[in-house]
């Protein structure tokens, strides 16, 4: 497909550099961090305004032609590749932090502001946003991934957190959803719909984010396990109780393997949790006194504390690097990244189910997880070459996915959709599959907003 | 309108004695906790399983015949009244708690169980729902309209608690939403979308809900402040220095003088705050010493402990109360309740505003809130023959709402749209109403379920 001839005067007059038809610009949106791999898309625009934003759309609704949002690139199902050509709208020049209420612990940015940064930008006032995915994702991009990471067992989801959007719809209306109070039953809430919608409903172009209160006092440890059960029934026994974690991190041995070929740590080859508590001085001596007592029953040793914020920092930093490190495992390898979730109580089984499944097919596939959600990932390193390993892998993909199902669990806890998981959303969804089809119908009738991802097909 | 005869027949033949059109039946169900009145439905169905609803609906669907489902008929705002006729569907028969699942902390519930029926229910497992609007609403009903109460400030709304739905569509169809995993990013939020939309998109014929360990510990108390100023501001102060409150309510003047005459209670008739702090014993003991700082700040007095669990009981079924006992004040009167929210920053800025209205327009209307959450109420007594006070309240009520949107906030935090809000709807959410109706179009398309509410009119 190439653009009609009109919609790309009409915004390269909009635009100028910022749209572009060069193959280096369209090659570098169609690489995704996972195996999936697609065409690349016929354009890349890059609005600074969502005034330019709804320019875009009004002139690639009139002609017809797709627009697929495009945040950090950082999503793993594939789900800002352009499988039917268009446009790539790349929002990584929407990045201003548009105003922060210290007052009211919010902050609205653009889209294109990235956690890290928006995070160095709080720094100075004491707050913070907890909503922390290993990779350096866009906030419009988690937005439409209704993404989480490390700290949802805490402070929630990007669900949780967001108060508030601007939308710029498929024909280019603008729309507000939501607002900065902390809770509504004024109408349909859009806010939640947009949330998690990856692209295919509108473009957002404006949060609002919940902050919080930098912790008075943080503690952070790993400690090692013998066995994965174990570790993972420690985890289970630890939410029940109550105990009020700010992380609980499952890493299995592959992992801690890969940390020290990458970090140079001395930790035991076997399955760990990386924890950490958040709160007063007291509260948090009396937290990490109880989860030590339960992880002590479970048969943890090697406690390693976490003392100076440095310490702390290193911890995380390795454990946000595990999906390079685990890479690094098998030179030259392609990650099958995979992510499900279930109910706390089918966790241990079903981790242990899927390390059976991946040692079953011959793959090297670690395991890590957000396990106080019942949330845990396998990477699968596979040789880009090789169908074979790619088609074993996602054979363990779909049985996990299947398995989750199969206990009242979801296909997916944090990544999302895209390409990778669209074939199992009638699975999970039955009937309810159609509904979200009907919505999209209703939202975008010419089916022009990241086309072929996440509803069904139309007839 | 009077129903065709085969939907008659047809219903009668499914529910038996199940199905009504007497008169008593149909103007039991066209009362309202509030000032607002409707002519009767034509019929009252009482369905006892999903698939009866599925089957009312297709035959209601069939004949084009309006449905309107009703919990325990305590919303405020005419929600559940059948201005358009047709049938209502009384979910109070589907009344079963189906499962109990103590190991994940949840619960699966029929749309008719009420807050009060289930927590007596789960007494024994240490486990408690924390969503609690004073009245004994169904669970149903306070899905339908994202309710919320005292205790949102700590554990959140309906929206936070609900992780899963079975709803009957408008065609009859039956769907699943959400998982029994605490989180997902498998496709649109459908749950959230059915949460808070008071009827108009599905029937909720299940619900899986959260639930929370009941506290180690528990502190209650009520403490005076000379003035609405102070005791609003050290609720915002409170907020900020991220002290974790389980509860934190103000009642004003009025309020307290009402519970004095209802209770036989002492307080001094000034405004009041009523805390309350869950946690474990030193943790509540360290939050219920800062709270005590702060408060002094303010010029708190007369701080009294709740120590028993029957004074704690005692307290928040005053509290409870505060609406019945605002009533008495003018015997005969009728309320004209209004609810906004806005960010906490402007919640003092409102309060008193909010007074100055009521004073202004020379009305009795005592303010309380779950101010926590920046959300408060105005009850206004007026006399229901008197057209002059019923507009003045209204007036007032207008008013609140045009503050609340002006700083940011919403024009209802919790009681919702029904008929008393929907003319607010425009100024709230600009084009994002016509979404809303796009939404409600796409899944009811002849528009029978609860018409005449929350979106546009069609043209
Ligand atoms: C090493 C690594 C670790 C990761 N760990 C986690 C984790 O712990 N938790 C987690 O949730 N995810 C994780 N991810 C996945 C990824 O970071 C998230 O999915 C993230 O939310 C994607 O954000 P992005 O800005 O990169 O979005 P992109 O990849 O650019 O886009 C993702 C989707 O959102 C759409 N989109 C982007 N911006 C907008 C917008 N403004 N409006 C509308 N639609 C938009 C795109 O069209 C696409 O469908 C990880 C990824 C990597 C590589
Ligand atoms: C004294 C008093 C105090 C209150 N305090 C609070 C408070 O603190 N917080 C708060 O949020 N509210 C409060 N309310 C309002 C009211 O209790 C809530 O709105 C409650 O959620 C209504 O529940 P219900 O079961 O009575 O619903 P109903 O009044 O029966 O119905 C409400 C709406 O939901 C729809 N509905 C009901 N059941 C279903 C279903 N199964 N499927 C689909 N739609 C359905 C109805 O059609 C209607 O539109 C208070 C009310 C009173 C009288």
């Amino acid at each position: 497909m190439s653009l009609p001839e009109a919609l790309v005067a009409s915004l390269t007059a909009l635009l100028g550099t910022r749209f572009s038809q060069t193959n280096a610009d369209r090659d570098h949106h169609a690489q995704s961090e996972s195996f999936h791999r697609a065409p690349p898309p016929d354009a890349v625009a890059w609005p600074k305004t969502t005034e330019e934003v709804s320019q875009i759309m009004a002139a690639c609704s009139a002609a017809g032609v797709p627009v697929i949002a495009w945040g950090a690139g950082t999503s793993l199902e594939g789900h800002a590749l352009a499988y039917s050509g268009g446009v790539t709208l790349d929002l990584t020049q929407m990045d201003k932090v548009v105003q922060i209420r210290p007052e009211d612990m919010q902050v609205t940015v653009q889209p294109g502001v990235t956690r890290e940064a928006l995070n160095t930008e709080l720094r100075a006032t004491g707050l913070f946003f907890p909503v922390d995915p290993g990779a350096n994702a866009s906030l419009g991009g988690m937005a439409a991934t209704r993404a989480s990471g490390t700290t949802a067992v805490r402070y929630g989801t990007m669900r949780d957190n967001v108060l508030a959007l601007q939308v710029v719809l498929a024909d280019g209306r603008i729309i507000r959803t939501g607002s900065r109070a902390v809770k509504s039953s004024a109408g349909y809430d859009l806010t939640a719909l947009f949330l998690g919608s990856e692209g295919t409903l509108g473009i957002i172009t404006e949060l609002t984010l919940k902050l919080f209160g930098q912790p008075e006092e943080v503690a952070s440890a790993v400690c090692a396990f013998v066995t994965l059960d174990d570790a993972v029934e420690c985890v289970s026994a630890t939410i029940q109780s109550g105990i009020p974690m700010a992380r609980i991190e499952f890493v299995d041995a592959a992992t801690a393997c890969a940390f020290n070929q990458r970090e140079g740590t001395t930790l035991p080859e076997s399955p760990h949790l990386m924890i950490e508590f958040h709160g007063s001085p007291n509260g948090v001596r009396e937290d990490a006194g109880r989860f030590g007592e339960i992880a002590a029953e479970f048969g943890a040793k090697d406690f390693d504390w976490a003392t100076t914020a440095e310490d702390r920092a290193r911890l995380w930093r390795m454990r946000h690097g595990a999906y390079h490190a685990c890479l690094a495992l098998r030179p030259g390898a392609s990650g099958v990244v995979t992510d499900v979730c279930v109910p706390m109580s089918e966790l241990p089984a079903a981790v242990h189910a899927a390390a059976d499944d991946i040692a079953a097919e011959g793959l090297i596939g670690p395991i890590v997880g957000h396990v106080g959600d019942g949330n845990f990932h396998s990477l699968m390193l596979v040789d880009p070459g090789n169908p074979d390993e790619i088609a074993a892998a996602k054979r363990v993909a779909k049985k996990m996915a299947e398995r989750a199902l199969a206990v009242g669990g979801t296909i997916t806890g944090e990544h999302g959709i895209g390409v990778g998981k669209r074939d199992l959303m009638a699975a999970q969804h039955g009937d309810a599959w159609a509904v979200m089809g009907a919505i999209k119908q209703a939202l975008d009738p010419q089916n022009i907003l990241n086309p072929g991802k996440m509803v069904p097909d139309r007839n």
